[in-house]
């Protein structure tokens, strides 16, 4: 069975984390995910102290496994929330758009694994000198917030220069994806795309049969001019913001406007031409509903058929 | 050691082939690709038949192995060189821009194998049915002429997409790019950077010392406007570029204009102000000069290394 040092650090049978999607994953996809040996991860990306509070007890009440709790560093109420992660004593916290640096000695003394998204060997080496316990180096083809670095060409830079484990995230939707990941050098992968998939992941039908839909080349990257690039499935809508991108016919304010309230129309009413329906490149190769369990092992059996294969790669 | 099916298609000994690089793939470096095992491709893109004919007689001097032409299929005099190709019989051409469909029969009549780039599934599809031998999928963090798919989403879905074997391009720099590769269901990979770095490889010494220095990050994307995006080195003129790219401050005639020799200026005069140096993300992965011999067998070494490591992924 596959077994790295990630499932040592996180107590998983799996290495394999679920995405802290924004808006999208809760307590429910958290604690499905964990149940079935991967680490579920909520989401505090709306900042609401309160709910990711509740969404916290929610899942400690679901699963007896650890879980992990993820939070945009760019976000609102920031302090708030990770205190609140050290306080609730989760397993492991994921941290975006930045580094997490002045939290890290907190989280440490609570017991709570710190392991941020990193974009680049900068910033992964950054986090790694602050503490960090593993980093997970994401590449461009992910859905959502996005680098500019892909997966193939970021783990293998990431891995050569830090000590700690890496985790890869981005283009991972199988078993191949798996053994590719450790054979780049990470211990583990996170997925998000495929869990939007998961029966217990709570979005709306829209959303589910647009990833059902999607072939290789459905997603955009819009909002590179406002330095904030974000993958979706491409829409009239996502398609006509990427040509005003680059014309001088729109402000930054106005395409600022053009983006609030989307992903809440894509998740949550399932609004198929004003929504922002979040998803990574390897959409096309999701193309079944199956339960959070049925994934991880599904994934994990592919994988180790490869594995037990590597022997027809030679003479 | 590892043999796939591709070193039958193509009778070489080691599964990878020299990206066709243009004005830069020429008979010296081919030559020293195939006489180490892999499969040296010269590149056509400039659209000289004269000169195309010229390296391919020369490589046929140099080398007794198997090589290949790349054809820009967007490029000039495509008919000629194509007809150039079959009459010469070299073993494979590979082809970029396009679907070669209408030289295939003409091609294949004269043993050459045909081997198309491409960057969907989509048009994997297309080159398949049309009669190619092979596909290779290059992934966006390849430098030069760019798709937007990376080669970790990439990869799998043109193999669950058509039955003829699949190379994998983008990102791969070393033996970890190689399992990773085959991981993913690839039989073989195309490197164009690291070869970059090839004593045979004539370029200037500016172009090599950038590579060199470059990092992870090093790269950028552009012409997204233009419709024909390119991946080069970061330099205040691309950084500018990418600026005017995103404001109606310039017409597209400007930007074409703006694009004009700069090819040349990094390849041959070793402009560090005025080229374009194409260049992958994994850039920051190759520093060091090497023959072509010792980077072929240092990347299949460590591929072999990490291939007999499998048993570290499990417990």
């Amino acid at each position: 069975m596959i077994y790295t040092k990630i499932c040592d650090l996180l107590g998983i049978k799996y290495p394999i984390l679920q995405g802290g999607m924004a808006h999208i994953s809760d307590a429910v996809l958290a604690a499905a995910v964990s149940d079935a040996g991967g680490l579920g991860i909520i989401s505090a990306a709306g900042g609401d102290v309160e709910k990711t509070e509740k969404e916290i007890d929610k899942c400690f009440s679901l699963t007896s496994k650890p879980f992990g709790v993820n939070i945009m560093l760019m976000g609102e109420n920031i302090d708030e929330i990770a205190e609140l992660v050290a306080k609730k004593k989760v397993a492991a916290v994921t941290t975006g758009a930045g580094n997490p640096e002045k939290y890290i000695p907190m989280w440490k003394e609570a017991g709570v694994k710190v392991i941020p998204v990193v974009a680049s060997s900068a910033l992964a080496k950054l986090v790694a000198r602050s503490g960090a316990d593993a980093v997970i180096a994401e590449g461009t083809e992910s859905g959502g917030h996005v680098g500019e670095m892909t997966t193939m060409a970021l783990v293998p830079q990431v891995v050569d220069t830090v000590d700690i484990p890496v985790i890869a995230a981005g283009g991972i939707g199988d078993g191949r994806g798996i053994i590719a990941s450790l054979a780049l050098g990470a211990y583990g992968v996170q997925v998000g795309t495929r869990f939007l998939l998961a029966g217990e992941c709570n979005i709306s039908r829209t959303y589910k049969e647009k990833l059902l839909k999607a072939g290789d080349t459905a997603t955009i990257v819009t909002g590179r001019r406002l330095g904030h690039p974000v993958r979706s499935i491409k829409t009239a809508l996502w398609r006509e913001y990427s040509r005003l991108e680059y014309t001088g016919d729109v402000t930054d304010e106005q395409l600022e406007e053009m983006g609030k309230g989307t992903l809440r129309a894509a998740v949550v009413d399932g609004d198929a031409k004003k929504g922002c329906f979040l998803a990574g490149q390897i959409s096309g190769l999701c193309n079944k509903e199956q339960s959070a369990q049925e994934i991880i092992e599904e994934m994990f059996t592919q994988a180790e058929e490869i594995m037990n294969g590597v022997k027809e790669w030679v003479r």
